[in-house]
């Protein structure tokens, strides 16, 4: 058994803990929050895990094997640094920190101590960005562009920007499905609210290759969309999460090039592009509840030393274009570049 | 009678052939194209109407008052200023001319001798976009976000990019619907096609207040989307123009602030979001055919030497933002300013 | 505070025991079921509840003042009435029984006793259908049609066929909205698994107007679709309920009528008709969930001794049609005459 | 060559003429109209085609070999019985007749003369149709259920009910794509403007089998659908015709049966039946204009003396059905048998 304790208990520790409960090999023990009447939801529905509104407690319990932490992003690395100290393993909420030295800093001390560090990138635990990951690996070709929009009406937060909200389930997406690392960004954004953070941001990432990525994420928008569009020199790719079941879609269209006798008036050389419009196939995904098999497979690492789909330096990899997406955003939308990854890959 | 000539008869010629011949007040006499087989196919429909590979023969007809060009954009310049030299006032194809020195040519040599020039704008004809204009006038408040996604599969363009080709309607509708002209342009973009012009693009239109323009041109998506999102502080509308008959969507839904208590550990005057869902509504649009009612009124422009709703200046307009956004996409997306509009409102 | 047992602890009895307790007023006693695991799931969840496989100790219990039936339809009746010959107020799952003489016991019963009795018709407690039975009501003038196609893959019932599991939805829902009462009815059907009821369903309701209703429900569709149509001589909606949002849409469309100058080869005194396409408007609806106001009313009216929206008599009426229609079924699709209401009304 | 006149040059006429002009085999010598204003648009555009308001023009003209007729209903009949009995062949327009005895009466004539006739089954000539077939026969296993929706706004028209003019199409397709014919028919509908046919109705088709059909058909529903299920025991179909490049989807999906070990309480020798959730595929289709199809396999009929696809037999046992649904409407939904087809098939 594992011992675990969550920490914060606010819009997405619910979540946390009725899936870590589901989980035979867990032995929930702890959770901690600042708000006793939510502390006073728990007990009722969950009696034999003990309540505290100060996280020592559930460091200084010796059967805690791990803490998950589902508090406001700011706080994450001090409370992550802290159970590392404490010899836990972490799971924390997206994005890991707010700056990629705190995200460094977690992973070189989970290093140091032999421990766990997984970042809750729900997303890649899902059977749709399972099978993107797998059709834009085996089917694609040669990428040419990766498009989401994930806009929708709030939630406004106060302390990130929508970048940092929503941008970064794109981002983490991309990191897991994709084979290419970004190699620059560039972010332009706007506030309508005085005051307040970005509501609405459209991200640019560079690749060496000729693969565009953009993202638009926006928290005013009048409906909601979570619409990716991915293509290739073989085939093209839509996957809406919003559908119930065809989230995604495979398009055997595309271009065909021949070269083209040159008329009269014209360039030479010219290719004569030809379309290419071929079946479409919307294959049959899992659906299992992804926080449940991404807990499930946090507790397997924690059990066996192994690293999580989504490690500290996967959060990192993300926390590092959302800086620099800032860095742009705040200089008029000028290309950052990203540090090379020879550590990170 | 308005006697009128057409040149060019591939593509969207024979639209123009048709509703010209629609109108009772046009003599249609004359239709030049360079490829005898088009010329065939029209003297079967038309045989009325003179055929000639020869623009000067319909420059030398007294009784045209007026040509309507639609031939490669790189060949707008020359055709539109002879006819203007021969005295014939002149409707042409979008975009106006390649370069924003050339449009503002036309547009001197127009006034100097007192003819119409038209750009086909067709969309700011559509009932959809007349009302699109009219619900950001009246109801929607401060503006703050135009968002537009026009991706489909081709038709790939040997002489003009993506954003010449289809970011120009988004950027003639919103000449036409907002109040406010952009400051600045960026573009981000790439081809897939080694020696082509660019098949995918993004560009982001800066204001003085904080609208953020933005629109995404493909012609390599799997599935085709034209779609306008469209965000103020009091109401927000969907423009889908694949919808068959509820295009214009306008939703009373946003957020509302109110002063919000500081709590410990959060900043102080911070606002309190809420956020309103109310009723949506879409109204019944007109349904009259564009070209039809823009070409009936370029007419009525060349019978009472009037200005017709898309004249040269707003053909500059937009050619002044692709060329911007052509030298920003050359610079890596860097931010290119636009020229202060004095003259040109 | 109104002592409550749920008796039935399958599919939707744990939908009834999250929403009892979460209404103050319920002092939520006993859960009964036949199955142990289902009670041992129940225990852990609701520790305070007491548990048992005999529906005796429930009704012996002086502080029990209702009971909730979640138990398969054929069982309703006994044990509605053995709750109702204990003295308990009695809220049961829909159909109320299998057979309207059933129902009128149940009902006599109940008013002999001054208990209350109420049928599980959810959706009539949805924001969408109470704005339903507004719209129709108030805007759609004369009431030409109402169609509902109710379809899915699953779930077969081995005790009662689609009809029974499916149309009883939209009988409840017409039951509701409509201020007319059904003359007769029709149905015809088909099973495509030997030995098991109807999968497919058609039901025609046939009224003393002009007025059709039609119901299509299949558990064996490769989609699900969940949409109504009524159209009025004023107004017409459609009714999705899978849209996330915008369930009710009322369009502004209908005919226009005019005498028509009769012509050759006509017949005389025809009517000219016209088609007006104007508006469409989809109202905000009220988003709490129907389930829980469905109790907190029933709870109310244990209290006060009141009707519920759908009470014994509801439930009665529902069920004479569906035992006419499985009449008609029986008999090839006959019309099969439904008893005048005088007493139901 | 093969000439051609064309009876009618209202709705449907001037689509008869657009593709006949471009076959290459056909010379197109007549239009026949009663209406001069009619006659006049078809000159201006087609000047080499000969006018009449007088079919013995037509008929009397000996390079006439073959005429389509697209009148109003009530006269195919007489109009091509007159062209049989002058030795020309005959395309009408759906349906055939207004009864089977005119529709035997012109097989019957035909035959005798040795000329084709073909009926205007348009759809079945569309890549969507010669799928569904395709899948229908190949893929579904045993056909369950065929259901249509087929409901718009207008247009009404004065001497056929909504049947004849919408229904007609989903029985000429089922007529193509299904294997099985329906051995009786019942039907109900309604007629909202006094003194006109109905506007809406419901058709159930019975066959031999386990198949049911169904199609429901109305002038006057809010929005446009056209709508068909298809399920089989492998596989199930929508084909949505308004969709604009996926009409035709295939879901991998249905039911499996294993015998299932009876519980208490519950009756013997019930299946357990589980739910297959698959793929869903979504084919290329052939997208060439099915009406230039269809004449072209006319003329190809009339120059070789084949049958069509859809001969007079096609078109009487389509109008069996609608005369058999027509009694059962005025008979209050009656089951109609319908004449076993031994000479039909």
């Amino acid at each position: 058994m594992i011992g675990v304790g969550v920490i914060g208990y606010g819009y997405w520790g619910p979540n946390l803990v009725r899936n870590f409960s589901d989980i035979p090999a867990v032995d929930l023990r702890w959770v901690c929050d600042l708000q006793t009447e939510r502390l006073a939801r728990l007990r009722l529905r969950y009696p034999a895990v003990k309540i505290t509104e100060d996280m020592a407690d559930v460091l200084a319990d010796p059967k805690v094997d791990a803490v998950a932490i589902a508090t406001p992003v700011f706080t994450h690395f001090d409370l992550a640094m802290r159970a590392l100290c404490a010899g836990k393993s972490v799971f924390v909420e997206k994005p890991i920190t707010t700056t990629s030295e705190q995200a460094q800093r977690l992973i070189d001390e989970a290093d140091r101590r032999g421990l766990v560090i997984a970042v809750d990138h729900t997303f890649i635990h899902t059977g749709a960005v399972r099978k993107l990951r797998e059709v834009i690996r085996k089917d694609l070709g040669e990428i040419y562009y990766y498009d989401s929009v994930r806009v929708n009406l709030g939630l406004f937060q106060h302390d990130v920007s929508v970048m940092w909200d929503l941008a970064v389930h794109d981002l983490s997406i991309m990191d897991y499905a994709l084979d290419a690392r970004p190699r620059a960004v560039s972010a332009t954004g706007m506030s309508h609210v005085t005051g307040e953070p970005e509501n609405i941001a459209y991200l640019n990432l560079h690749f060496d290759s000729r693969l565009m990525a953009h993202v638009h994420v926006n928290w005013l928008a009048p409906v909601k969309v979570r619409r990716t569009l991915v293509g290739g020199s073989n085939k093209m790719i839509v996957y809406d999460d919003l559908e119930p079941s065809e989230k995604i879609k495979v398009y055997d269209r595309g271009i065909t090039l021949d070269p083209m006798a040159p008329r009269a008036g014209e360039r030479r050389n010219q290719m004569q592009i030809g379309y290419r419009a071929g079946d479409m196939f919307a294959p049959q995904l899992d659906i299992t509840e992804a926080l449940g098999s991404e807990l499930s497979e946090f507790i397997t690492c924690v059990e066996h030393g192994t690293k999580p789909s989504a490690d500290g330096t996967a959060g990192l990899r993300v926390v590092r274009i959302l800086e620099a997406a800032s860095r742009s955003m705040a200089n008029g939308g000028a290309v950052v570049e990203l540090p090379r990854e020879r550590v990170l890959a």
